[in-house]
């Protein structure tokens, strides 16, 4: 029953006068994503971005960026090789790459490690790498071109990772037939997202996917209910600091995890919670953002051991 | 620079009527130790126990009953098995077999994981197995014999696992050219252990291993400094409840670890420390031991991310 909800990330800005990533069409995409071993499920459109739900979490393409996440045992860095095999004789046009793995349950059932990615990409690129948060605990591993790069003023990134949530919510996330429009509903997605398109996914016997956008902005929800290994993630580039509601105070509140990471790019965030701060880390990336990572936790009641199926 | 210090552990009793471990001899064990891929750099003996430190951790033999501590990437797994088909005829002799594996850093670097271990074990033992503590934080496997079995009263074990140590005696445990009678002064243990005989190694650039042995009694501790990395054990038979000197306080005041994990059978321990305690599980085992894990934590202060080599 295990399941590795934690994703791995691509984030890839090319520069104003290329030629359209949108323009490549779905079949130049959905290659890309097989190379990682997903696929396409559907996809919606608006006068700036594609956002594609896959088998294992979500693509979006604007025309000149796309952001593509990937969980399971995917390999997404094969994604991001064939991308630049395409772009091979104009990689003066990619202003920016940065790809990401975050704190993985069990980091041994990967077919790669974070290292054998980035020693791959290295070969091809020049880009450094960091560990934010301690190796014993959550931490988050990010490599990007080392080259100057000045983001749009707007520009920020705001990541919620949420483990072993608990409760009414979560108890109805491990129910078989769930449905998608309860999970909305229960999610309060249509007050916390107004005025974005919604795409969402119900997975057999359970698990959610859902995509989300409005104009060039975009928010993506996955979650992995199973018991001793949940874990639920939502991230967007909406500024949920002047945002009219807390999306992250709302989703912790719901979902009440044991431990959860924020990541933002270019932001601080503000969380309300009973949760405590173990960790923050905060790095000025030489790519033009300034990343930071904060884990939360609490103290747990006495328990049993899970016993381990033999 | 990366060494995994968590180890994997193996206690083993026979009935008393069996044949004396320690009358096996030295090539008999040496040959056990082999099997993971470790070997004896020394030993120590006593009226009760032969004491061996070993390039990865330690083996300690009674009469009646063995221990075997193993770090690294070392297949303890393969030493048991080995054992096991030496007593292939006489399966009824043993009464109780307890395997374990603590909180590793990187589990992917490892040659097998706990899993395949026990279902590799369980194909001619028949027994049961628990994780403790969540899979995104610290936690421990334990399986064991499925098998009825009464400790004796006096039969008590403490484990101290500390990770990412800290302050003046971290930063001496990190320089070349240490030496073992300053790292026994450093810590303490002629206090901490008086009666005791101590045999220790200092491996290069550093890393220490300690066994100590008093009638019945044994005391083991390994240290690994490497920044971003870093874990210290201690391990005990000794009642460390009725002891003059609280040996854990002691130690977690002295290394200043970021985190520690407190594993006992058959007793309660109480530490004084600033750290929060975040988790804490019981659990009574059929084998006759109640197993207890504790993971305690301390908030840290905010901090650069660690720059990966590429």
């Amino acid at each position: 029953m295990f399941f590795e909800g934690s994703e791995k990330k691509i984030e890839l800005v090319m520069c104003n006068n290329a030629v359209s990533l949108r323009s490549l069409g779905t079949d130049f995409w959905a290659n890309i994503v097989a190379q990682c071993e997903a696929e396409i499920l559907s996809s919606i459109s608006n006068e700036k971005c594609d956002a594609y739900l896959l088998s294992e979490s979500s693509l979006f393409v604007w025309d000149h960026h796309f952001l593509m996440l990937t969980c399971g045992t995917t390999t997404l860095v094969n994604s991001l090789n064939a991308f630049l095999d395409h772009f091979e004789s104009q990689f003066e046009q990619i202003q920016s790459i940065i790809f990401q793995r975050k704190n993985e349950y069990q980091s041994h059932l990967q077919k790669t490690s974070f290292e054998q990615d980035i020693n791959q990409l290295q070969k091809r690129l020049s880009g450094v790498a960091f560990q934010l948060g301690n190796l014993d605990s959550h931490h988050n591993y990010i490599y990007h071109l080392d080259q100057a790069y000045t983001p749009h003023q707007a520009d920020k990134t705001f990541e919620l990772l949420m483990y072993h949530i608990d409760g009414e919510a979560a108890d109805y996330l491990r129910t078989e037939q769930q449905c998608a429009a309860k999970i909305r509903t229960l999610l309060n997605l249509e007050k916390l997202l107004p005025d974005f398109v919604i795409n969402d996914y119900v997975f057999e016997p359970f698990g959610y996917s859902m995509n989300a956008i409005a104009g060039d902005k975009y928010a993506t929800m996955h979650i992995t209910p199973q018991e001793q290994s949940s874990y639920v993630s939502f991230e967007t580039n909406l500024d949920i600091n002047q945002h009219q509601v807390n999306i992250f105070t709302h989703l912790v509140q719901l979902l009440n995890p044991c431990s959860f990471d924020i990541i933002s790019f270019n932001a601080e965030v503000h969380i309300e919670s009973q949760h405590s701060l173990m960790n923050q880390v905060e790095q000025p990336l030489s790519c033009g953002y300034t990343m930071r990572f904060k884990e939360y936790m609490r103290q747990q009641k006495r328990s049993l051991a899970s016993q381990i199926t033999l």
